[in-house]
Formats: C-alpha cells, structure tokens, sequence
C-alpha cells in the first residue's frame, strides 16, 4: 500500500475502511448502509459458512428457510422484543408501482398492503409462528433448525462488515422441552462459536454472559463471545440465547409432555453474520493489507515467477506446474501469477494486500538449484526452500501461520487485559484500550453512568467468573466479582 | 399414503400440493404467497446448491452478494425491464415503526424514504450500477460472477415452489468485451443447466430459444430449457440471456479497449431457482409419494429392521453397524431407523412417501442367512442380497436407480411429443398434454392468438433446430421450422 494510505496506528478507523475497498472484499452500495460483497470478500465469507455449517451439523442441526417478510403484529406479540428490534427497520407498504400520467414510475397508492411487512430484522417471530403447527409433543422435540439469510436493521451509522443495514449471517432456532436442555444447548452453541473464533479466525475470545441491559430483546440470558481488536476496542463476534419460553408463550406453542401434561416449548436462538469479516480484518491486519489464517485464505498460496524473458519463464513453468501439482494434491489453493503486465515487486505488494499467507518467488538460478524463496505474510520472514518434499513444507508451514496468527493476537490480548481498582485507574485504562477487569456493584444505573461518562460497556461476566469480594469502582458499593468493561464496535 | 389422498391420475395438481406438505418439503406460511422450506426439502436445495456451485466455479464464476434493496429510478433506466419487473413487487417506503398514543404499533410517518426502495426481483440494474466502478479497460473482463440470494415478485397466484412470492435462486451476471464472447457465455451457462437437469435432476429437456414475445424483459435473446411434467405440461427449469449492450447503456458501463477505443460492455445474465424443486417433484413422483434421483435424495439409503424383542434387534443392529459404515466409506447416506415406537409398515410408507431410492431390511433369519432384502423406490422391486460387498452392490443400484429415472422421464417426453400439422389436431394434442412442434408464421400475433384460444405457449425454439418448409397452423402462412408448443407452469 503506497504511502498516502492511512497507517494503522495513525488513524485506526480510516486503516480500516481504507482496507476493506483496497483488498477487495467489500464495498458501499448506492443504497444507503447497505454494501456490495465482493468475489474476494465473499470467497472468505464462504468459507467461514462452510465450516460453520458442517459444525452445526456435527452437533445435529439441520437448516431451513422461512420467509424475508414478518407481519406487522407478530412483533407486538412479544413485548420486550419489539423494544429491541422492530422500531429501525425497512418496511413494506405496497405491492405495485405504476406510470403516472407524465411517465414516471410512482408507487400505485391502490396496492397498499392491508398489514404491513417488516423485513425481517431477526426471525424469532415468524420461526415461532411456524413452530406452532410443527409441535404437539415430546416427540417433536428438540427442533434444531439453522437458517442462512439476509437481515436488514436500519442502522443510522453504518461501517462495512460491521454494522450494515443488510447483513448476512446465520440464526439457529431451537425449541426443546425443558429448561435445563435449551441451557444446554445455547452453552453448546457459544462453544461452537468460541471453536470457530479461535481455530478457524485465529482470534481468542472471551466466553461469557451478557449484563440485563446487554441482553438480546426476549432472552432470559445471552452467552456471548468478545474479541479483542489491534485498537484496544472489543467487538462481540457471536451471541446465544437461553429464551425461556417467551416465544412460546407469545405465539402459543406447546406440547405434551411424556407425562401427559401440557406444557409451553423452551427456545433458543443464536447468530453469527459478516460481523466476523470485520473481526477477521481488523484483529490481524497490518499496514500492509490484510493478514489471513490459512484456513480461511482463498488463495494460501501464491507462486510468482521472476523472468527476464519467455525462455527463463518457461524453464520455471516447467517446475511450477509439479509445485502446484503437489500442493493441490494436499487440498492448498494455489495460485501461479505468471502475468507479463505486472512487475514481481508489484506482484508481491498486491498479495501482502490481499493477505496470502505463503508467497513463493522462483527465478532462474532457483531452478538451476532446485529451490524456491518462500516468503510468510504474518511475519514477513523469507526463507530459501529445497524444492524437495516442497507439500509437505508448506502444509507444515500453514499451520505454523495459523497458530502464529493466533498466538499474535492472543498475547495482544494478554497485554490489553487489565484490572482496575479505582474509577481513575479504570478511565485511564479504557482510554487507553483493552479488556479492564473491574468490581461493579450490580445495577443497571451504574453501568449507564459508567458507559455515559467512558463509552466503557460491560462485555460480559466471563463464564465461571472468580468470586472475589470487592468494591464497586463506580459506587463504592460491595461487589463479589469482576465484570469485563471495554470500549466496543 | 393413506386413501383419502388425491391420486396423480385424478387430480395432477391437488396429487402434487398435498405431496409437498406430506412429504415435508414445504408448506405455506403466514405471509401471503411465501413459503417455509422445511429441512429436508431444504436438504435437497442444499444438495443443488452445492452441485451447480461446483459447475459454476468450474467453468471460472467466483460468488459475490449485491443488496436486497433497488432505488425505484433504477428500473427506470432500463426501459423493457422495467415493465416485466417492477409493476408487481414489494416496496419499501418506511424504515421506522413507533408507539402511538393507544399503545399500538404503527408506522412512523415522519420515517419516509425519500425515494422507495424496491426488493430485488431480480438484479440487473443494481449489479450493472456496481460493474461502472468496477470495469475501465479490457483487462477488468470478463466479469464472471453468481449470487445466490432471495428474490421476491408480487405474484398473484402462487403454488409452493412453482411460483411464490419470495423464492431462492442463483442469477449469474457476466460482462464481456464483444458480443460473441457474451453469446458463447450464454449458451455454455445454457449447458451447464441442461447438463445438471439431465444428469442430476434426471429430467431429459429441450435447450433452445424463447420467441421475442417471451423473452426476459431486456434481454436480446432468452436462452432456456423446457423440461415435460408427467401432466404433458411444460415447465421451463433454467433461463440464459443474452443481454446485448442494454444495462451497460442504461448505467453507463464502457471499456477501453485493446485498440484504446471505447465501447459499452456486453452483458448476459442466468438463473435457476427454487422451482427446480417443483420440476423434480413433478417430473417422477408417483401415488407413494415422492421419488428422488440418488444424486439428490438427502438419505439414500434407509435399512429397517424387523424384530420382535431387543435381543433380535441386537443382533440385527450388530450387523447393521458393519454395512452403515461401508456404506458412509463410501460416501452413500444411510440411516439406520431401528425406533421401537413405529412398525416396518409404517416406516416402509414414510420411507416411500419421502422418496428414498433403496430401502433395506434385515430380519432374524437375514442376520442367520447372512442376507438382507433390497427394495428400490422407482420400481418398487424387491430381492435378497447376500451382505458381502454389499456397499459396491448398493453404489451400483443407486447409479442404476438414477439412470432409470432419468430414462423413465425421457420415455414419458418421448410418447408426449407430437407433430401437428392441422390447427385442429394441434387443439386436440395440446388438450391431451405434451410438446406438440407445429408451423408457426413467426409473428407475435399468431403467437397470442393461439395462447388464447388454447392457453398453448411456444416453449421454444430448438437450438440448431431443424428447417424445413411448411404452413402455419394458424394462419397458413410459409414457415421454415416446427416450433415446441404447450401448455406450460
């Protein structure tokens, strides 16, 4: 990236955006909030859906589709979930546009819908709605449905991958026929997505539960994940929610259980969207592009040719095509850039740019050699390689990026996670960036002021939290654990 | 299926709207016009899905997302599109609800669009609104790129999978640097679906092109195949355009060129969508219920064992466990349904009803013999295998199961497809059901007025269809080719 691009450590936000168009993966639309995916930006997408989804299938789940639209009145059905969603979002009001008398196409006021459709923001409501007919006894239970589909929130602010109007993701619903059982699989859920964060992502995570006034609109408690980005700011990458029976309740849905009696369906719901694509970028990316862990690299590696002229490049061709040959044989996606138009230095900038995690450079004194210059994006380390088992290298290699990527951001973590034991210290912590551990006495109000006066929001309270008596920072008052603040995405 | 269920015989269309609520691959939801896709219909989506993903990435498409949302003027710029798509669609002109004084939920008024945002029926014009930032030379083509997405069209009348209001499909929207390459993409994409109908749907169809009168609203020509339903009506399962210059123009999309001259990119555009489930159901089932070709069938194979008490089961299952893990090293998906709540009968009428190909089931006396008994779904023939090698056995009867179905369908198109020669045969054959190749004049006004007088539609022209002279059925004017009649979904 040329000089004028804003640094990461300059400008965090505008690194950021900068990044996003310049390594191709997504970028604004001419609709307000909402974005265009790329080939490139999509490519990572599908994976991540790819290995999601065979996830949730190992642990029994199986996908379905319900519709785009929600009546109007399924959202007053469920009081507290209406507060929460249904009051920024793109509404449908009519069924036809028509040409007025000038030739203009206007909207046919004729073909007004008698209720109108709210694109759904989430789908507890309609999923609900339809769980009714499908459910009469114990039978039918557990219902473990996952749905890929587009969301819209009309969101007044909107940043690429990170708050969009239009958002993909993924909503698993399920229904169960007791408490215990739902608690336990929305646990599961959250384990799942702390799996993917760290193995596949490479990024660590906190695993931990929501305060009251964090929580999803029409849960009893969310679980969620929290990860740590390279400007000391936390963005929560994956949310599962334990819903009691407050759907159920709401749209009627009961069973008969083994013993006869009737009894309201326990639900839950858990998501993760193109949220990650902004975790993924901006927890591992540098100055010069992305950073990508192996396993979510559309390209893991690049084979660039140096060549003065069609003779040398042919004789590396000759040795490039067993290369790639082995590689593909190991199920690495390679790619041969044998391009005349661009320049090796050029090439080598674009694919930092685009974060491949292995570069191989192969001239004419390598061939004579036997070797190649193997170059890694996380660490910018080359090497000069025997061609000589050369799969088995780079497949090892592979894993040491993953695991280095990981281990990176891991230890920035570590040295961004902080206690704090008076409101002072706290401030000068959040202001400086990362997770600070602090005691809080347990009401709503504090958490607002505190939030009001430092953007600071309590992330979570980790799962199996230490007990341990203290102070509130704010009030002073007796508190018996630490809760996790941080400024957020 | 139990009696009271309509035959295929007797009502075609109430035999196919009850099977896909039997056999639980959709139902109607609680919007208008929109449906569920339940899991195991969804299952079979998934399984087209990836297949036509993997042909689509084979021939050089990569997968991008563009937004749900297209501003009104959009439709405008283009001028034939916009009066085949944009009269009947969902429009959004609201993005906010609120609480009035009552209590109820209502639309803000103060929260109106400036301008109404339409949901994609298609994405033409905000993909080729996209392409203008993307294309500036001939090295930026051609542009070869997919999306999977959800679509909506204010349908009036509206059957599951057959014509919904919101339906899932793939559109493919390419840019080229000539007309020649546009057209050749057009009809590779065309191949592509015919050979995905033929080889994995097992539905024989006829490629060719629409008459003007049919063609894609802004296309220059509308490729497609026309596949027979077992009611002697066509359904048209897959289209192709070829698109010309006309959303280039409309949205200003030029390239320079090898030769530095500027000119508009040529465009084409392809899509098959989630009523290819109607073709698939439509095309084999039968009285039973469905029958699924094994390239799609979510469970291809289905053992159930016969016992009277949990010893023989144990027995039973001991052997079991041995063929289902032959079966899955060899990608084939079984399931063993050993519940002790259901009777093999019932379980045998499920098992059909959801069209698995190859039902196995093992007795006592089986586990003694070292035996079991196959039944296959398309013939319903039954024999007694010996268990050795039995996965190899079982591979080949589901590649025989698949090429029987094909054949079975290409048999029914066969003896439904006449030649007419006379207006009056031609009602006659058209009434009975089939692909009738008549003389046609080749104006739109014959064109119509055989529509209307006997709801027959040109289904196509067969691509390097053959000439030969002849008079028009309708008016008796000359004519060069046969074209394909019938009546059509």
């Amino acid at each position: 990236m040329s000089k004028e691009v804003p640094k990461r450590a300059d400008n965090y936000s505008e690194w950021y955006n900068n990044l996003v168009v310049k390594a191709d993966l997504a970028e604004n639309s001419a609709v307000r909030g909402c974005m265009v995916i790329k080939p490139y930006g999509y490519a990572i997408w599908e994976k991540m859906q790819a290995i999601l989804d065979k996830m949730f299938k190992d642990t029994g789940h199986v996908n379905a589709y319900f519709p785009l639209f929600i009546p109007k009145s399924f959202f007053t059905k469920e009081a507290s979930h209406v507060e929460g969603f249904a009051k920024e979002c793109a509404i449908v009001t009519h069924y036809r546009l028509k040409t007025d008398t000038d030739g203009k196409i206007i909207v046919d006021a004729d073909a007004k819908l008698e209720e109108e459709l709210i694109i759904r923001p989430t789908s507890e409501t309609i999923i609900w709605n339809t769980y009714r007919g499908w459910i009469q006894s114990y039978r039918d239970l557990p219902l473990l449905i996952n749905q890929w589909a587009n969301v819209v929130r009309w969101e007044m602010r909107t940043r690429l991958f990170l708050r969009t109007a239009e958002f993909l993701w993924q909503e698993g619903h399920t229904a169960h026929a007791s408490a215990e059982e739902a608690i336990e699989e929305t646990k599961k859920m959250l384990d799942v997505y702390a799996t993917f964060a760290e193995n596949i992502l490479a990024i660590p995570v906190l695993k931990g539960v929501k305060t009251p006034n964090e929580r999803f609109a029409g849960a009893l408690e969310t679980y969620c994940i929290e990860a740590l980005m390279q400007d000391g700011k936390a963005l929560q990458a994956g949310t599962s929610h334990f819903l009691g029976q407050n759907f159920a309740k709401a749209f009627d849905v009961k069973f008969t259980g083994k013993d006869g009696k009737q009894d309201f369906v326990w639900a839950t719901s858990w998501g993760v969207s193109t949220r990650l694509m902004g975790a993924l970028i901006m927890a591992h990316s540098d100055d010069e592009g992305l950073v990508l862990p192996p396993k979510l690299a559309p390209i893991q590696v690049v084979i660039v040719p140096i060549f003065k002229n069609e003779e040398q490049l042919a004789s590396i061709t000759s040795v490039v095509d067993k290369i790639v040959a082995e590689l593909k044989e190991k199920n690495i996606s390679v790619k041969y850039d044998d391009r005349d138009s661009h320049k090796p230095g050029w090439k080598f900038a674009e694919y930092e740019l685009k974060g491949v995690p292995v570069r191989i450079a192969i001239g004419p004194r390598d061939v004579e050699n036997g070797t190649i210059e193997v170059a890694r994006r996380d660490t910018k380390e080359k090497s000069v390689m025997q061609i000589m088992d050369i799969s088995l290298k780079i497949e090892h290699l592979l894993d040491q990026i993953q695991t280095n990527i990981y281990s990176k951001a891991l230890n920035y973590r570590e040295t961004h996670t902080f206690n704090a034991d008076t409101y002072d210290e706290f401030k000068k912590l959040i202001e400086e960036g990362g997770f600070v551990h602090a005691h809080w006495d347990g009401t709503s109000e504090t958490e607002i002021k505190i939030k009001e006066e430092t953007k600071a929001t309590i992330r979570c309270i980790s799962l199996n939290n230490k007990q341990e008596k203290g102070k509130c920072i704010y009030t002073g008052n007796d508190s018996s654990q630490r809760v996790v603040f941080a400024k957020a995405y």
